[in-house]
């Protein structure tokens, strides 16, 4: 069980921060400290120890939170922050931080007259600190969303599934469907699934527009694994592809291999970002790569760290990310390649094992 | 197009609270305000009408947001929310409202430098108060989505779907798919399929567990449509009933009339409750049903009004809720009956017209 170790190192922040403890009220974040997966919980984690520290949830989840959190004390409740900030002075907290980053403005009123005597102090993204490097047991989750969303595509090409004349609706649920039938709970997020023209939108909706001969046909998806996402790209093209798809189609693969060249341990994210987009840039293309190269996954699609131009983490062996160049050429179409990767010592392990050549169906 | 309307009638709100303008960060918020449907954006409505509004969301949404919202002014930015709290003083905002029941306490500290000489003042709820009482566009979209989830449903039982040997897992996916059949997005929120003692758990989550003969089986499961979410529970036997889900069903049975026919205009929401409510207590059965009885559904799942004993909010025509009394014998089985239902004046029109008699399959 790895949620009493991920508490004990949340007390090591806890201690440098000069806190007493943390009122975790994310839910994501209060998931990965205990394993709970209910919609309503809160959690305190003392600095002192597990006996300090208490669980809290509501009466619909009474059998479910005592199978997956029986470490701790319980306390069922429809307001559990309130209640556990109410408790805290009881418990030796005299400084009790909470996730400025997560609690509303009311609420952290709210909060603030409940805790009386413990004082509320801001303490943002400690929890997020702790998540951003993966350990074994979320791996093996990533691993295996990521198997769930190798498998449906193959089985959506195997089955003759992409083709003129569907929808993309109909072959993004055929999609979706297929990852269940891999052990998927379900897609990691809305999947995107983008004919023709509409490849060249980044985040379009998948609609009832039928695919046809010559399309760029871009694939968006992942897979949701014990709480974990995958996340990975392809675009095919049905039929032969025109001589600009095919560059365009190359120069993608190499502006995405150099990214995935670029992940290594001490690497500001930064330049992983900037590694990848040289290429994009060098090839006249800049302003049709108009968003960051790839993201963190795990609990959340998007979580720490941001490979953009921005981004300012240093990667660190275990950081889970992906990597998703693309180029969009309004009107005609676009053309992205996205793997979901894991930071190691060394090259980095690529997660989404499906073939990055370019498939003409 | 009800969107310059509906901004028109926070203008009252505004100057009703004293404000100047509302920057308006809760994604669902600006959906309800604009129409916009994408991941990203922030709105300031100024109360002096819409040349000093704006609209922001980032790249990504060009397109989109020029087809979604034509009449306001854009700013494309990712930080949209600091973007437009810096333009505000600019537009003459010297009061201006954030959503401090949505805005976390960081993302406060910097929309407040940001904003500058415009004052940022709390102002919680503002648009929701609006989204309490449904006009007739958003009526057609939650009739059109409870319509998907009964249409699926009949489909399911003409199909003999819901039968021995399934596992609750399959029987939840065949009936989501049926509603995508038949228009909707997706699902509204996680398919509750709860069979035999599991249909005692309240927020039971599907598993691999295989319906028996005899079983309770509880179905709790709704359809999106246009943004908008439907809400239905039936709880169905596998087989002849026994005389202890007989009456156990009649019970609940009873207990969600009494809670229909108490949705009347002026009456106060936790006497919706307390009307359903007392039936089953009557019956001793009232720590058996640990839930509120009801909720607002819309653009989210879970929105005002509340139907429960601390719900303050008076009924009035247009309100969409849910009516949704259960009891629940652990170790043995559960009984829920859901409703979505529209306030009138006079009778409530119920939205899910999937027939309530008790089905023996």
């Amino acid at each position: 069980m790895p949620f009493p170790s991920r508490r004990e190192a949340l007390r090591g922040l806890l201690r440098a921060a000069d806190l007493d403890a943390l009122l975790v009220t994310d839910l994501v974040n209060v998931r990965y400290l205990t394993g709970f997966t209910g919609s309503n919980a809160a959690l305190l984690v003392h600095a002192g120890g597990e006996a300090g520290s208490r669980f809290s949830t509501d009466g619909r989840y009474l059998t479910q939170s005592a199978a997956e959190v029986p470490a701790l004390e319980r306390v069922i409740e429809r307001a559990g922050a309130c209640a556990l900030a109410g408790l805290a002075a009881g418990l030796g907290v005299r400084r009790l931080g909470f996730e400025s980053d997560a609690v509303t403005v009311d609420a952290h009123l709210t909060l603030a007259e409940a805790a009386g005597d413990a004082e509320l102090r801001r303490a943002p993204g400690l929890v997020q600190q702790l998540r951003v490097v993966k350990d074994d047991s979320e791996i093996a989750a990533l691993r295996a969303a990521c198997a769930a969303a190798d498998a449906a595509l193959a089985d959506l090409l195997a089955a003759g599934g992409l083709r003129p004349g569907r929808t993309e609706r109909e072959v993004a649920l055929d999609l979706e469907n297929r990852m269940r039938g891999h052990g998927a709970a379900g897609p990691a997020f809305e999947t995107i699934l983008a004919a023709g023209a509409n490849s060249a939108i980044p985040h379009h909706r998948p609609t009832a527009a039928v695919l046809r001969r010559g399309d760029l046909v871009k694939l968006d998806f992942g897979a949701l694994v014990d709480g974990y996402h995958s996340d990975m790209t392809r675009t095919v093209v049905l039929g032969p592809a025109a001589d600009w798809q095919r560059e365009l189609y190359a120069l993608v693969a190499r502006a995405q291999a150099a990214g995935r060249a670029a992940l290594t341990p001490g690497t500001e994210a930064s330049r992983v970002d900037a590694a990848s987009r040289d290429v994009i840039v060098a090839a006249g293309r800049g302003p049709e790569f108009m968003h960051g190269l790839g993201h963190g996954v795990g609990l959340q699609i998007h979580e720490a760290p941001a490979l953009s131009a921005a981004g300012s983490d240093t990667l660190a062996p275990g950081m889970a990310v992906t990597v998703e160049p693309g180029v969009y050429l309004a009107g005609r179409g676009g053309v992205r390649i996205e793997d979901t990767l894991v930071v190691r010592d060394g090259e980095p392990e690529v997660l989404t094992l499906t073939g990055r050549d370019l498939v003409e169906l």
